[in-house]
C-alpha cells in the first residue's frame, strides 16, 4: 500500500521525503488517505485542524487507529505512513475474516505531527484536543514567512474552523502503531513492542547576536561574532546530555546575513532536548543555556533564549500497555520521541505499538522496517481490534 | 546622487542591501548607471561579464575610475556604490572648472564584485582580465540551484560573450575608491587614505558528514553527529587565526535535512580566510583543517575540503601609491578585503583610495562616512584626474 505514495514528496538528490504541512506532497497524501477509505467505503471526516479521520462504523466510544503522514526534512518512509498503511490493511484482514466490530474503528490520519514547517509538534493532534491555543498555531511562520493561516485560506480551509475538534468526544480509545526509532526490539529479538513511557520534550530558540562586519578586513580581536558562542554551546550540549544520560540536538539553524565574507550579525539556533523527567529536563537546559551565556558574555555577544514547545512526559494508560504486552506477547518499551499518541494519552486511553527497525535510524531514508515485520504489525493491531472492539 | 538608489535592494527588515549578481536589484542598478552616464553625455559598453563602463574621451591609455554596485547579504550603502558614485561627482566638478583630459576617463562598474550568489568574488573583473575560466564561472550555481549560464540568457544577455574584454587593452591605470573597511583613517584622523596593499585570501567550503537520526531517540553515544566536529572548527579557527595574527570566519552555512528534531547528516560551512601573506595563509588553513579532521574522527565523522576561490597576495604600484599619497597628503595602509583593483593591479598600474568609515564596519547597514568624507573622497578623485589625465 505504501508503494502507491513512496514516490510523493521524494527529495531526488536525497532519496528522503519532505512531505510538510499542506505543501503539495501533504495535498496528494491527503487525497491518497480520501481514496483508500473510499476503496473501503469508509467515511472521511477532515476537522478544522487538517486531521483526517475516515470511519468504519458511527456512534461513540470508538477505537481509534492511525499515525500521520508528514514528514521531516529528508525523512524515511515509514514514519508516519507505516502507521496509517497498517491500519487500513488490518480492517481489509479484519473484514476478510468477517470480523464485526461492537464499536467504530477509526483510521486517523493527523495533521503536521513533524512541525517540520511551522515549527509545533504535533499541531493537528494539539489543536483537536485542546492544548494548542488556535491563535498560536495560526500566527506560526514558515520559513518562507507564510503563517499557517495564510496558507490554510491558500488550501481552501477556514483558519476559523481551527481549533478542539467534536470528534474527540466519540473516541474512547487510541492504538497508534510506528515504526521503531532505536534497536530495542532488534535487542530482544522482537518484531512488535508496546511503549510504556514518552520521555518530556522541548524545543528551544536561542538567538546568539553580535555585530555584523568584513570577514577580511576586521581584526579577530575587535569581532563581536556570535558564531563562536553557538559552536561552544553546541560542545556543551553534547558534554551536559551525555552526563545526563539524556539528549540534546542541534539540527536546525539561520546565519545572518550569511555571507562568506560577512561576520554574523545573528544565528539563530533551535535546540531539541528531552530527557527521562522534567526535573533532569530543566536541569538539562538551564545548566546549557548558563554556558551559551557564559560564552556569549566573554565574546562581547549576548543569547537570547525563546521556548518554541514543551511537551510533558507522558505514562501510556498501564492497564492498557500491560493487557496489549500480555495480548502479543511483546516486550515494553518507553521512547525519546514525541508522537499524537501522547497528546492524546491526556484525554482517552492511549497506547502504542512500535515495528521493529533494523538500523535503529529515523527522520532518515535509512529508517527501514522488513516486509515480514510490517506483516507482523498489522497482525498486531489485527488482534488489538479483535480484543477490544 | 546615492540617495537615487538608497531604497533598490535594500531589505526593509534588516535595513541591509541584498544586491546579489543579475537579481532584480542589480538590473536597476544597471540602468541607474546607464541613466547617470546618460545625463553626462557618456557612452556606455557592457561587456560580455556585465561590467559596465561609461567613457569620457575615446581612445587608449584610458584613466579608468569606479568600484561596483552590488552588495554582499545586509551589506551597507556604501560599500561598492560609493566608489561609482564619487567619480561621477568628480567628473562633473571637473567639467566644471572647464577641465580637458589628455586621456579618456572612464567609470567602470564592475559585476559581482561581492560573489554572494555565485559564490566568486571579483567575478566580472577576474574574467575580463582573463584570469578566470569563463566556463567555470558558467557552471556556478546560486542557491537556487540556478547556474550563472542560465541567470544570463534570463537577462537577455549571452553566454559565449563572457570571458576576457577588449576594454583591458585601453586602459593605461585604475584607480578604485572604496569605503575603508576598518579605523586606521580614524586613527589617523584623515579623511582619505592610499592602499599599499591586499591580504592573500582564499574561501574554502567545508563538508562535515555524518549520519541523519531522530534527536529524540538517538542516545548520544549512537549518533554521528557532523555539527559537533563543525563547532570545534568555528572555535580553532578563532584560536589560530588570533594566534597568527591573520582572519578566519564561518559566516555562511548549510544544514542538511534542517530539522529541529533531526541530528544533520551535513553540515556545510564556507571558511573566508586571510593573512598578511600566502605562506602564513597556507599554514592558516593546514593547522585549520587538521583541528577539524581529528575532531570528525573522533566522533566516527568526516570532513572534506574544497577551496572555491583564492585571491593572491596584492602590491599595489609603488610609484603611483606613493605620488598619489604626496598629492593627496594621505596615509598609506594595507587592508584584508579584497577589490576589482586588487585584480587589475596585475594589469595595469592601479591604485586605491579609502575614504574615512567612523564606525569601522562594513558589510553591514552600520557602514558609514560622512558626507564631509565622502566630498574630501570625490575632491580627491579629482586632483587624482587633474594629476594623471
Amino acid at each position: 500500500m505504501l508503494d502507491a505514495i513512496i514516490g510523493v514528496g521524494r527529495d531526488k538528490a536525497s532519496g528522503g521525503y519532505r512531505r510538510f504541512a499542506w505543501n503539495d506532497a501533504d495535498m496528494l497524501l491527503r487525497e491518497w488517505f480520501v481514496g483508500e477509505a473510499a476503496e473501503r467505503c469508509m467515511e472521511v471526516v477532515e476537522d478544522g485542524n487538517g486531521n483526517q479521520l475516515a470511519w468504519w462504523g458511527t456512534g461513540d466510544d470508538a477505537l481509534l487507529l492511525g499515525s500521520h503522514l508528514d514528514s521531516v526534512p529528508d525523512g524515511g518512509a515509514f514514519d508516519g505512513p507505516l502507521g496509517v498503511a497498517s491500519s487500513f490493511a488490518a480492517i481489509d484482514r479484519l473484514r476478510a475474516e468477517g470480523f464485526v466490530p461492537s464499536r467504530p474503528v477509526v483510521v486517523a490520519s493527523f495533521a503536521d505531527e513533524e512541525g517540520a514547517r511551522f515549527g509545533i509538534a504535533c499541531a493537528g493532534s494539539q489543536l483537536a484536543a485542546g492544548v494548542l491555543e488556535p491563535a498560536r498555531a495560526l500566527a506560526q511562520r514558515d520559513r518562507e514567512g507564510l503563517t499557517l493561516a495564510e496558507v490554510l485560506v491558500d488550501r481552501g480551509r477556514d483558519p476559523r474552523a481551527v481549533g478542539r475538534a467534536d470528534w474527540m468526544a466519540d473516541i474512547g480509545t487510541f492504538v497508534e502503531l510506528h515504526v521503531e526509532q532505536g534497536r530495542s526490539l532488534v535487542h530482544s529479538d522482537s518484531p512488535v513492542g508496546v511503549a510504556s513511557a514518552i520521555w518530556p520534550h522541548g524545543r528551544w530558540r536561542l538567538d546568539f547576536c553580535g555585530e555584523a562586519n568584513h570577514a577580511g578586513a576586521t581584526e579577530m580581536a575587535d569581532r563581536r561574532d556570535p558564531m563562536l558562542a553557538y559552536a561552544a554551546t553546541v560542545l556543551a550540549a553534547r558534554e551536559i546530555a551525555t552526563e545526563a544520560d539524556a539528549r540534546a540536538t542541534f539540527g536546525r539553524l539561520e546565519v545572518e546575513p550569511g555571507g562568506t565574507n560577512a561576520i554574523p550579525s545573528r544565528v539563530r539556533a533551535w535546540l531539541d532536548a528531552r530527557a527521562a523527567d522534567e526535573g533532569a529536563l530543566d536541569r538539562l537546559v538551564e545548566t546549557l543555556v548558563a554556558r551559551a551565556a557564559a560564552a556569549a558574555q566573554a565574546d562581547g555577544t549576548t543569547v537570547e533564549l525563546t521556548q518554541e514547545s514543551h511537551s510533558p512526559a507522558v505514562q501510556f494508560a498501564p492497564a492498557l500497555r500491560d493487557q496489549l504486552a500480555t495480548l502479543l506477547d511483546a516486550p515494553v518499551l518507553p521512547t525519546g520521541a514525541g508522537h499524537d499518541a501522547g497528546v492524546l494519552s491526556a484525554h482517552v486511553p492511549t497506547a502504542m505499538l512500535f515495528v521493529r527497525n533494523p538500523t535503529g535510524i529515523s527522520h532518515s531514508p535509512q529508517e527501514w522496517a522488513s516486509e515480514a515485520d510490517c506483516v507482523a504489525g498489522v497482525r498486531a493491531l489485527v488482534s488489538v481490534v479483535k480484543d477490544l472492539a
